[in-house]
């Protein structure tokens, strides 16, 4: 006996979800048409018009519908701070700390050559050029206290500063090997406030 | 500094798969969008294809995408031996023990009077009359040992042994509160052979 041939598709199609193996596929599809056809039915109209909606602002790289996001068009953040985090998520935890009203820039990602993610796919020539808007006076690094985190910071850091630019990181608060997304609000609001300048 | 609308819409619409919460479904979003698009959209057709396509076999009650499921439809089944299940994932384990060829009823649940779910709410009355069907000899029982899943069998045993039928139940070589659908082959294929009558 073999399942449905749409069945089996939907089975397959959820496993492109992170952390999705073969049973928990089976099991969500399962559910999904024996007791909630209606979230399923909203699920898949949400996929197609996400994917239709969503893109990146121009100026910071986060997810956004609009060319510029609501923060980038904001007239009343500070433009002489330009922060710069791994993902979309880890700005909506720094936002969650309200003690940072400057600007973003949304790496997408972070320098892991072992993954063969080089400075190009997490956008550096576009961050280069945020940064040398004359209204930018400092660069907050606020990527992850992971190795692939630092090394990201470590190198956006030294090309910074080499076009004269004041660099800080945000203070080693988190515990090593944390991941912003994974911290209390707390605990991120002090790292901020305790940035150190690179030297 | 609030996320574009329609990646809010498909972070809730993702809650409605089963042990997604908040956090999950925001990295989901994320990742989708970011890593996966491809994948997002293929999950987006399956959804509503499969909802489209699938419906319950008219006589097992198992997912199907024609009226009367294969296994239904195959002439090389033993039409004699009914055994009943709680979910197609569990009619798939019996399978996978290749050592059953009669037909299936599947459930689609079990009794919990705790959550509402009663004899209505799992087809009983399709079943007493699939299983009034002359050619079924005997009716396996094969839920799950979890107290529902005994439960159930209990009930289904008096209903079908009231009517004069020979019922069985799959031997207890699972081990207790365990579920058909997370045990091996080998187990499940000892519980079948091992099945005792009702007395």
């Amino acid at each position: 006996m073999q399942s449905p041939s749409s069945l089996d598709a939907l089975i397959q199609a959820l496993r492109c979800l992170p952390g999705v193996g073969p049973k928990s596929a089976q099991r969500m599809a399962y559910h999904l048409l024996q007791r909630d056809q209606a979230g399923a039915a909203r699920l898949s109209q949400s996929l197609e018009r996400a994917l239709a909606m969503i893109r990146h602002c121009e100026r910071c790289n986060t997810f956004a519908e609009s060319p510029v996001c609501e923060t980038c068009a904001s007239p009343r953040r500070d433009n002489s701070l330009l922060c710069v985090v791994e993902t979309p998520a880890d700005l909506l935890m720094m936002e969650q700390t309200h003690c940072f009203r400057g600007q973003y820039f949304v790496l997408m990602g972070r320098l892991s050559p072992l993954d063969g993610i080089g400075p190009r796919d997490i956008h550096l020539d576009r961050l280069l050029k945020r940064a040398a808007d004359a209204e930018v006076g400092e660069v907050i690094l606020a990527t992850n206290f992971t190795v692939e985190g630092e090394a990201t910071a470590h190198y956006i850091g030294e090309l910074l500063r080499a076009r004269g630019m004041t660099v800080s990181r945000i203070a080693r608060g988190l515990p090593v090997g944390g991941e912003l997304e994974h911290v209390d609000s707390g605990t991120l609001a002090q790292a901020l406030i305790e940035r150190r300048a690179l030297r």
